[in-house]
């Protein structure tokens, strides 16, 4: 089968780009001796969870409990729930799943913790705690060291919790221009330690794409945990990243192209999401990379052609870089990896939609 | 079965108010001696579909062949596809679709006209057309009555293919000023029967949900195809809808509240899409109005409780009425109708994800 041979819109995952975005990030992790526990939000697949694992990843890490009951049926026994477990239902299915798991989770809240002691009471084995803390993405995580060493000397004194180290998704990083981007993560690192110190962990996870290299090369991080690497985007372009890399596209046929300076395919928010890069694209035409879909609807996408124009006609297929592979990927029941223009394996993305 | 007995985040329509959205549009659409072909995009169920069937609603309008398949596969006989079908695959669908229904599908070019020419050539019968037109949402459809009449007189000269009508999504009515409203109506209904002449048709079918009820009150206009309407939601509240014809929520659990007046829900754009209102947030708590959701990462919510501070703890359950229903539907696996705080049924969302 070629991609021809595939219907509009789909995913198509170029193989040979996510085998080296594999390899390179399990090069950065092995060279500075850091765990790279990746983040499955991106792929949401087995198939390239497995590829991880084989190029060294250790562990995993997920967003919903949802997603890690996926992975831990396929086999994957070291996940990491990089959230917060909250709801008596939630809880019980937590202590359902330590027993085909070793799991850890997020804390940064008592209130979270209250309900934590209930799950591990009624877990067969321990459950393994991160304290989360914000570093200034300002979303969830402690916000004060007493906070912190609080949280976790209240842990400690729970039979069945075990505190295994501190977390933070630095993603304010996205927002840093790329000149700080070092200065941003020795910040966010020196802040980690003394989270850390207060804590009495020696374990410091740090996760996001645009400084995994970085943090990689900082002496007191323990691990790391990109997600969006193994396809990079539009957005990851925009930061630095090698458009070479963008190993997802969303394959679309063009409908329409009322003006030679606008067309529009069969692919809007539906197929990639409703996210834009910074500079508010939905993604660009991979082979026509001054082609940019400024604006969609669900089923329609609007494709500029005010640089090319004349460029794309009805019946032409494009292969849009969307702005952020991560929701883009979640819009689809599957993803069709292909070498050059030969569709070799289609992976179900088994975790889409685990909401809960 | 309660609410409370299920895991957030997730998608709860009350009932009372669905059925109430459901029976004012049909009196819209009786009293006016109109034709109602609501468009299915908004709620994607078949259950839904059918409580529309059963109030009057003549024919479907759905986005996608796929769509149409599982329409068609439920027993809908009369589908309008509202969209051009581009690619011999897609053409090929088509033949076999019009086996099992009465299909009408959208036409703006001699470009699509070329591929429909095949289709019409391979299908067991006539296949319908109607004439796309640019109202002024400037999406796809003609611009130029020129441009409509040949396409109208190519098309009559098909086998196989029969000009039925022509038709616009005036979804430039969204952007319009609420005293705009009927102004903008008149001069879209007033230019599409200058397009219906052209065409030699009397059959003039327009769909939005803000302009339904003006629309149907303009003598020319023969069909009107209002998806939205089921649900309502935070933008149709923005343009004037009511509150208290929100039907669609996404029940979420409050997992943080790192100052009292920021709260943190366990559902982001992966439940409620990354679509905001026209305010620029992604919905508000029902029973906190002037608490709104104005930021989202994937899995995290923001809720603003700078007007209430303090009024969310850790564990809260709330409903959020979501920025646009279609795109938060096409999010779930199911919808969960309840009376009050009884889950009564649990609809799939049997169109979702049917991108091609």
């Amino acid at each position: 089968m070629t991609l021809r041979d595939l219907p509009t819109p789909c995913a198509v995952v170029d193989a040979d780009r996510l085998e080296a975005n594999l390899d390179a990030m399990a090069r950065i992790a092995s060279a500075s001796g850091k765990r790279l526990r990746p983040h499955l939000k991106t792929h949401k697949c087995i198939e390239i969870a497995r590829m991880q694992a084989l190029r060294g990843a250790r562990g995993v890490t997920v967003a919903k409990l949802g997603e890690a009951e996926v992975f831990a049926n396929a086999g994957f026994d070291d996940i990491f729930v990089a959230n917060l477990i909250v709801g008596s239902d939630k809880l019980e299915r937590l202590a359902h799943l330590v027993a085909s798991a070793d799991v850890t989770v997020g804390l940064d809240s008592e209130a979270v913790l209250e309900g934590m002691k209930r799950a591990a009471a009624a877990a067969p084995r321990t459950i393994g705690v991160y304290i989360e803390v914000d570093t200034g993405h300002h979303r969830t995580g402690v916000r004060a060291l007493s906070q912190a060493g609080l949280l976790a000397y209240q842990c400690r004194s729970v039979p069945g919790l075990e505190v295994r180290g501190v977390y933070t998704h630095e993603g304010h990083v996205y927002k840093a221009a790329a000149y700080r981007l070092q200065e941003l993560c020795q910040s966010v690192a020196s802040s980690m330690r003394d989270y850390a110190e207060v804590c009495g962990t020696d374990t410091i996870s740090v996760g996001s794409t645009p400084s995994a290299s970085v943090m990689a090369a900082v002496p007191s991080v323990t691990e790391i945990r990109p997600g969006n690497y193994v396809f990079y985007d539009a957005t990851q372009v925009r930061l630095g990243a090698s458009a070479d890399a963008c190993a997802l596209t969303v394959m679309a046929t063009v409908i329409a192209t009322p003006t030679p300076s606008d067309a529009f395919v069969d692919a809007g928010s539906k197929a990639l999401s409703g996210d834009k890069d910074p500079d508010g694209k939905h993604g660009y035409v991979r082979d026509l990379p001054d082609v940019t879909m400024d604006w969609c609807s669900e089923e329609h996408g609007h494709l500029d052609l005010s640089h090319s124009p004349g460029a794309l006609r009805v019946g032409d297929r494009v292969r849009i870089v969307p702005a952020h592979a991560c929701t883009c990927v979640n819009c689809h029941d599957v993803l069709h990896a292909a070498n050059g223009d030969t569709v070799v394996e289609t992976w179900p993305v088994a975790a889409r939609g685990r909401l809960t």
